[in-house]
């Protein structure tokens, strides 16, 4: 490994706050695209995209207001006529800025309604007037690819317009994401001799290039890249961030960010994913929950042997960790690598690890899935292992929810059994399971008071079974934390209410298991 | 466009039904994996790798009887100094053997625990023993671009002794993942020289890299290509076949299944999706539901104006479609759009329109995603137009769930008027939501007797903001059939019982509408 102080640096520029919004389903409020831009600034991203002022007086905030808390802060202007989009981009007052040109004949003609020659006067123009006006130019090359694809005497030219108005760096934008990687190549060894200021590289993720087109043009030589994080845009998504930045410092033998920042990484992925309330991929390279899963008895055994065999980077590396996933296709051996967690020493030809081995076989059948849901695991194991108690023993539930044109009333009442003692209590909620989680944390607070550092995190749903429509079997997933710990649990049941009550008892279950209240022995 | 007759060939391996088990949370049935064969091999798919018989029984059965579907039916088996792997894959009878051989010294010396020496003999022996059994042997050279890596020449020995033996195609795999382009580039120029036999290329995801790497060895020359529908398999998955395909089609000017199966494309994806339980990544490339979705205001009047300026490829030649999103972002002109598919000619100033954007962005800043429900999304609009009357009017409903050690009892009452008379019935279920549509399906199938045909298909919740736990807002997606369609409809409440209701109504509504039976006028 050579040292980082040797090693060329790349420019990372995050357009998350921007371009992510652009992704299905994903808004993001003003608190929440601040709290990003934090922790982007905690990462060492070098630049962040913060808005685009004229479109809304809450991109302006955004970018006032991120503006007084990081010097790195920019924000995108989409290259006009119209004098008061510059204006407007530069009254939000940050030291450099995203200018958008168009590269593309198709666009200028089809879409700007300008002349040829006039778009080259426009991008010369508008860098000009930024800079005399004090401010960094980072001028993108919108849809560069395909212009040049289609003339690429005229997109050259305006790379070269931007050049004489004054801009930092100019950044290819492959806006449709239809470009391959030996296409990359090409036209970056064209251009390349004929400019005088450093390359970006801004792309899509249409064909599945996204990361390959932003990684060979890095190693080509460009300098700055822009991306996402998590790779979140429109249509298929931006270059992600979470997998070029470890490509950038592991494989390219470059740096950006950094060994020590890169640690968080993880972190800031799933952190991201929970506020734009979108899907956390756990495939996603190097930052998902699989990324360094192993599954198959073959591999586990491999890697117990050997873990550089089938591995390509150090998970701990990006703040991600290696999984035994635990599975029908899973020998007793990945049980095992589990178990020794929680009892250091155990033989993996214990009867008791057999036994545990067949019941989640046949509970994996039935739907659990104990890889998302590893607290479950550890309740299940100890109780087989004989190692926890039950906090308590249910006698009955009942959860009653009435809605009419006056409005709607849930209750749930719970009877259950603690050392001898009989708890009945009746909890409200705006759900079923929020009325039984008050009813039965009334009754178990008395005696474990603990319990109420215990917040409800997340809650998932997922049909296993579409066959039947709604008397399908469902699992619940719950994400649980007391402020210093997280965990999650799982319940399956044809009914949801069931299946949540499963969920949450074992949540419950694990912090008392955590405080080491029900531990036996 | 040249003929496709004049375009070189690729051969597409499918290993969905091998890889694509070791995906986290996906298992395979017998029945299932029969199904996908059957579309794989109508989708024209070369090869299709069915299994690992030595593995389970499973496996062997599945071989067993899907090679008397297809003459191009194959299997894997894993190159081992043991002879009852070979003559179990060769007791499974299929016309040709993938064999697995290990090109990387490490592996070599640590996981096979073999000399080097052993190990290319070994290589040659098994190829040749599977030729002279009359098996077609297609040889995967594991770990080959990081065996090439620490050995070049040792490397490039495994693939000479799987030559001598006899092997039809030497497949280099990326197993772990972690090879950039530009290395697949400079290995693949250096040792393509050396070599007589077609190359192929398998490849991993780990780095994000996996199409790419397909993409960058078939323009370099390879003719056969691995890989898996939606990028399954173990860890990062494999090289996705649904974004490699095309790219092959549209990109690389080459020609693989060809133009009229690739209109199925977009089905299997979403079908293979489906019967694995995993989730269907909506902005995967091509095949996505967002791949050709258009949200941003300026972009969808940039598209109405010339559509292939933010469109790579056409949505229709892999079997999507282009989409207009509604959500706060977009102007007029996105709901004018939509409008426009169900009142021809409707002009985008007229008060409706702007009263329905206005109701659109009140109902997804509670949560509500018309994206992903469309069906919902009509009825809305026709409501505000005027269009449709509703099939009933609630009066009240109620669930009670009971659960105790003798058992469950789950009970829905619901109270409703259909034109002028009250209906008021009783459903029982598995959970509550079943219960309410068995109570509410007694009570209008009476009056509208074609109800009987929806089937719930699916059914989601997901919590959209998790500051509250078990209190916050869900949304419950639900998706619904009649055999003949399918349709999309929402539901957004704090009580997940209410949401599904919502959901539920809205579903049962629209096949009132598609039936004519509702609509005014």
């Amino acid at each position: 490994m050579s040292n980082a102080k040797n090693k060329d640096r790349v420019i990372i520029f995050d357009t998350t706050l921007r371009d992510a919004e652009q992704t299905p389903g994903a808004t993001l409020a003003l608190r929440e695209k601040v709290e990003i831009a934090y922790q982007l600034a905690r990462l060492n991203v070098d630049v962040i995209e913060a808005g685009f002022p004229i479109s809304s007086d809450q991109d302006f905030n955004a970018v006032r207001r991120l503006h007084t808390r990081s010097k790195a802060l920019l924000f995108a202007v989409c290259l006009a006529q119209f004098s008061k989009i510059l204006t407007a981009q530069l009254k939000a007052g940050t030291e450099a800025i995203t200018l958008f040109g168009k590269s593309w004949t198709l666009h200028v003609t089809d879409v700007l309604r300008a002349t040829l020659e006039e778009n080259l006067q426009i991008i010369e123009d508008s860098c000009a007037w930024l800079k005399e006006n004090g401010r960094e130019v980072i001028y993108d090359a919108e849809h560069f690819f395909d212009g040049y694809k289609a003339d690429p005497e005229y997109a050259l030219e305006t790379l070269l317009a931007a050049q004489a108005g004054g801009a930092e760096v100019l950044v290819l934008c492959d806006t449709n994401g239809g470009t391959m990687p030996y296409q990359i190549q090409e036209i970056i060894s064209a251009i390349q001799p004929r400019l005088d200021v450093p390359l970006g590289i801004h792309t899509h993720n249409d064909a599945g290039m996204a990361v390959a087109n932003s990684i060979v043009a890095l190693e080509m030589g460009a300098t700055h890249v822009q991306g996402t994080i998590n790779g979140y845009g429109e249509r298929c998504g931006n270059a992600n961030l979470c997998s070029v930045i470890p490509n950038i410092e592991f494989k390219l033998g470059k740096t950006a960010i950094g060994a020590e920042n890169l640690k968080r990484l993880m972190e800031l992925s799933r952190f991201v994913s929970e506020i734009a309330n979108v899907y956390h991929d756990h495939r996603q390279p190097y930052v998902g929950e699989s990324a360094f899963a192993h599954k198959a008895g073959v591999h586990v055994d491999a890697m117990l042997k050997q873990p550089a065999t089938y591995e390509h980077c150090d998970a701990e590396a990006v703040g991600n960790q290696r999984r035994f996933l635990l599975s029908e296709q899973s020998g007793g051996g990945a049980v095992a690598a589990k178990l020794h967690h929680l009892i250091p020493g155990l033989d993996k030809r214990h009867p008791t690890v057999q036994k545990l081995l067949q019941k989640i076989k046949q509970l994996e059948h039935e739907g659990y899935v104990f890889e998302a849901a590893e607290a479950s695991f550890e309740i299940l194991a100890r109780q087989i292992l004989g190692s926890i108690r039950r906090p308590f023993k249910l006698i009955n539930y009942r959860t009653i929810n009435r809605k009419s044109v006056a409005g709607s009333e849930v209750e749930a009442i719970v009877k259950i059994e603690i050392d001898g003692q009989i708890y009945h209590t009746v909890g409200e909620g705006d759900g079923p399971v929020n009325a039984l989680d008050s009813a039965l944390r009334l009754a178990l607070e008395s005696v474990y008071p603990t319990l109420k550092d215990v917040r409800l995190e997340d809650y998932k749903v997922r049909v296993l079974s579409s066959a039947d429509g709604t008397a399908a079997k469902v699992r619940v997933l719950v994400e649980s934390s007391d402020r210093q710990r997280v965990w999650n649990t799982v319940g399956v049941s044809e009914n949801i209410i069931e299946a949540s009550w499963m969920a949450l008892v074992d949540s419950l279950t694990y912090k008392l298991l955590l405080d080491d209240i029900i531990v036996v022995g």
